[in-house]
């Protein structure tokens, strides 16, 4: 058997869109689970499915006969996430999909957590020696379907991995998160209120984070890797470029929000770089321009954009 | 509400048996609940219940309305535990579960994982110190269930704890563990192959254990909690002292089995002693020769006892 076929699923997501077009323009055959109307993306196989619906994992492995799965789909309604009985749900589906995969015969598995499954006091968050220790309902089901996807993986014999993704920007990012929301106060002239910002963090360009995505589950490495940019920046940082490349530096207000308790929540990314072999495309500023132009255009689309 | 009501699955199991009888004395009212047929616990309202049948534990819950919970139900097939795929449907029966019963308003849960959870290269294990990184899928699959148990729980705002058991001994044992299947041996005259055991494990007496559970159970403890003897001992001479309860030293060879690769699996009991506030309430000797007696009785009872 020689086709390399992967199945991306939340594949209409923020970062799942991105997975699907990089692992498209690295040649390979790509199926596309979504719950929502497929993307406009030629050569994609679409699937509309509903994996929170029992036997649905099974019905669609045996459609797509996947040698290869990238699974991206969970709950993700900002604000909501963290605390949802749907985390609860997601392990379930995420232990039914794993075995779907593995029982019709599947050779590489990649799962996506987040950094809140590590523990926040530890500031620098390493692979092999940061406790897994997390604070909420989201962090710990993350951490509960990576354990298992890793293990059972492990059973059958394949290279299980699983992605841990920090902060994420870009494209078609939800408007009521921190990026998103500062550039898009700035176009439209208003005050965008930030925390002080001294907390350091990593953030990476989602379309970044997609080709990521796509070198990790082309490679054979097994086990938690950070997908992070390895260059920490405090917010105050952040959102004054954000001031400058939106023209608009007198409307960023620091100070305006409370201050996060979090001082610092940076990666490890070793594993990624060097094992993986995957590293950054473009520098913060590069991927921030870009992001201020894609709200612009979108801004401009009017009120059927993306940032509607 | 003043009802103390505690539901305990898996009840009819070598530990769950003992929690049962542990809780009765203790003056709960207990709903237990197991698969097959039900023991004869007087004061005991058993519920027959499958936990792996969609929608039986909420069905489960709504007819014993517990206020606590005791969860032991697992797959626990003597070698084939460690890798069943059984694993998995566990994960997600444990969660269906601490919802039905977080949705239906309890207000103790406890859920039973074991020291398979922890990084086995620690050597002593302490629940605030030691990597919980499972070697194993049944690892990995109750140090997922922990996790969801206690965030959910967490979440919930009502206390979650998940008890660690370690190497258990006592009536009831599967004939084909350690001390079950040397104490058979040396009874039936035949010899008991043992490793060179100088491998240093914690044992605790079955019915000890339940008794823990049964204070746990009664505590406000959150979070992970061992429940060992905290009296390490190598496994020489655990078997030696057997051999001379039973009467055969003669019998026990040392060596005859291949050497255990984990040297020391030992455990912190701290939180069990100062926090829950239990210890054993008999010596490994007592408890041992009570074992080896409870074995002789067993066999008397011919081929319909326990030992079959």
């Amino acid at each position: 058997m020689t086709a390399r076929r992967v199945l991306v699923t939340g594949a209409t997501g923020f970062v799942g869109r991105q997975a699907v077009a990089a692992l498209k323009a690295r040649q390979w055959e790509v199926h596309a689970a979504a719950v929502g109307q497929p993307l406009a993306e030629p050569g994609v196989r679409w699937h509309a499915s509903d994996l929170l619906v029992p036997g649905e994992a099974a019905r669609l492995v045996a459609t797509a006969r996947p040698t290869h799965l990238l699974h991206l789909a969970w709950y993700a309604e900002p604000g909501r996430y963290w605390t949802s009985p749907l985390n609860g749900d997601w392990v379930q589906a995420s232990i039914d999909l794993v075995r779907a995969f593995l029982d019709g015969g599947g050779r590489r598995v990649v799962g996506v957590g987040s950094c809140a499954e590590y523990d926040w006091q530890s500031g620098h968050c390493d692979e092999a020696r940061t406790p897994l220790v997390p604070a909420t309902l989201y962090g710990a089901a993350k951490r509960a379907a990576g354990l298992m996807l890793e293990a059972m993986a492990a059973q059958a014999g394949i290279p299980g991995a699983w992605a841990r993704l920090f902060f994420l920007y870009g494209p078609h990012e939800h408007p009521n998160r921190l990026v998103s929301s500062v550039v898009r106060a700035l176009l439209a002239g208003r005050v965008a209120e930030c925390s002080e910002g001294s907390q350091v963090r990593d953030f990476l360009d989602v379309e970044d984070a997609g080709d990521a995505l796509a070198a990790l589950v082309a490679s054979e490495v097994t086990g938690g890797v950070n997908v992070a940019s390895g260059r920490p920046v405090a917010v105050r940082d952040l959102v004054l470029r954000l001031g400058e490349l939106a023209g608009r530096p007198d409307l960023v207000r620091l100070g305006a929000r409370p201050a996060d308790p979090v001082a610092q929540l940076t990666a490890a990314t070793e594993r990624l770089n060097l094992q993986v072999g995957w590293s950054p495309r473009s520098t913060l500023d590069e991927s921030l321009a870009r992001t201020v132009e894609w709200w612009k255009a979108s801004r401009t689309a009017g009120p059927g954009g993306d940032a509607a």
